[in-house]
């Protein structure tokens, strides 16, 4: 047997950081989960590089490590930092690919975790052989990572790719970033609770929703609601896909993708989001574009998504 | 002396066709200008052909010809063809380039004119050195060109690139496209005049603009009065710029640039259309882009930017 080439894939979230060894061709050889704590990145890392040498016992000996790729909220690929992060108690600084390098001589890529997405999209999930597609996770925000040419779209430093602070309304709804009317105060898992909330505001029917506070509502109730019949519950996804599908419109006009690929929380929703994202992007869409693009769920395992997206990144990059 | 070697630049417009031979470095070497008739593409190409025999034997003799390069609207890339033209009486579908062929055995490149602005901009203008910028042209239209990676943005078919057909307002001014508040309905030449109609319409203040009919209205007029301090022709600026400020921070938040470049007839009004285009665009910039994008005035020639875009087409392909 020839040795096996793997690298690692890291995903560093809020509240969970996962990791992996994955192989060439996506297949997860081990994995962990560690809680990410309010520490500083260079103790996170000490813990992420002991659960590296853990799960490396659970390898064949005749493996190559080829790089780390990690994926983490406000990262620039570029530089391999992240800048003011929003749900890390770290510095606004962090030359994240440097402190991993300080524990191996590998190449170390970092991105955020929507352009790892699209990367794992393109290398394990069904963008594979396309040029030019864009993947949008529809978390707690709206993330998105565009494919322009077979590249991943970075941008002049490294950290393009916010299609969630386009501007659906200027005078809308508040967003984290500081700004009024973003797209992902709509078209997240957030924003659907939001419409919710104003949706029993401006309409009388009855709805088990009415029985939750404002904190208790997720995306997932909001789902089963409406596989229920609720008229608020889908009248919610109605208006998420309208605004959506309007934005996303916008994104074809610039770069006219081949796919949208929806990922994460809300789009485990499936057709209810599905649905009306196609019926309104298709009647927003300058008309010589309709019809051509798809609109379709990732085909990655959402399981191990993030893994196998961060480990993509290098994947990609040694080919 | 060596070989100069020259490209053929052509802008087919729907009123006019310029060509010029052009060389490396973007010198005009001869023009001409031919008026475009309600004519078939065919006769329209064996017109241009006559013409570039003409103005071969204003050349020194000892120069090469590499390819020719065309801007022309609707045009896709990919294909060589132009679809669907609204300005052209010209079958749905030309193969333009095939034709072209027909009479010279070399490249032909076939885009639209504000791809070929693009390049233009890349190889001639302000743009050299720069992997991400975005070209919008400010004509009767709105046209953009978008380059990544130092990349022409063509997209899955070859027609990407149409900011002009994203949406200000869903139920906003009427788009020669069917469509409604379309950008390029309120952000162009033809834009500031509608604004200056709303303007009228809303306001009570005395202006020179109110003696002129619908019909009459141009980019320039309106500039001429902002320049003598008209209150309705200053305020149609400022509402310019916001849109066209709103939706660049979209379009930032898609590709990141470094710089947007406006070009054309509006674009010639100068700090008037420059100045509150910057102060919105900042505004609605995700923080984090904040103070990074340069809104530029274009720098190629003005007089021969058409042919010069075109002719960079070629130069781009073989380089």
């Amino acid at each position: 047997m020839d040795t096996r080439h793997v690298v690692i894939g890291i995903d560093i979230g809020g509240t969970t950081t996962s990791l992996g060894f994955v192989d060439r061709h996506g297949n997860v050889l081990a994995e962990a989960t560690l809680a990410t704590g309010r520490e500083r990145a260079q103790d996170l890392v000490v813990r992420v590089v002991d659960a590296i040498f853990g799960l490396q016992r659970q390898l064949p000996q005749d493996f190559k490590l080829m790089g780390i790729g990690i994926g983490v909220p406000n990262a620039n690929h570029t530089k391999g930092t992240v800048e003011y992060p929003v749900n890390l108690a770290w510095d606004e600084i962090t030359d994240l690919a440097g402190l991993m390098r300080g524990h191996f001589q590998l190449p170390v890529a970092v991105t955020n975790d929507a352009n790892a997405a699209a990367v794992g999209e393109m290398l394990f999930g069904a963008a594979q052989g396309l040029r030019d597609f864009i993947v949008i996770t529809l978390g707690t925000g709206l993330g998105s990572g565009l494919v322009v040419n077979g590249q991943m779209v970075y941008g002049a430093d490294g950290s393009a790719g916010e299609l969630g602070h386009t501007v659906v309304d200027p005078e809308g709804r508040a967003c984290a970033c500081g700004k009024r009317g973003c797209l992902e105060t709509y078209a997240s898992a957030s924003g659907i609770c939001r419409t919710v909330l104003a949706l029993l505001a401006e309409r009388r029917e009855p709805s088990p929703l009415r029985q939750l506070s404002a904190d208790q509502l997720t995306s997932k109730g909001i789902a089963d609601a409406a596989l229920d019949g609720d008229v608020i519950a889908l009248e919610a996804f109605e208006r998420t896909g309208r605004i959506l599908g309007m934005k996303l419109a916008d994104a074809v006009a610039h770069t006219l993708p081949e796919a949208i690929f929806l990922f994460g929380g809300l789009a485990k929703a499936g057709d209810l989001i599905l649905r009306p994202t196609r019926t309104h992007l298709e009647a927003f869409l300058f008309p010589p574009y309709r019809g051509r693009v798809q609109v379709l769920p990732s085909a990655v395992d959402q399981g191990s998504s993030a893994v196998l997206g961060a480990a993509a990144l290098i994947w990609n990059e040694l080919t």
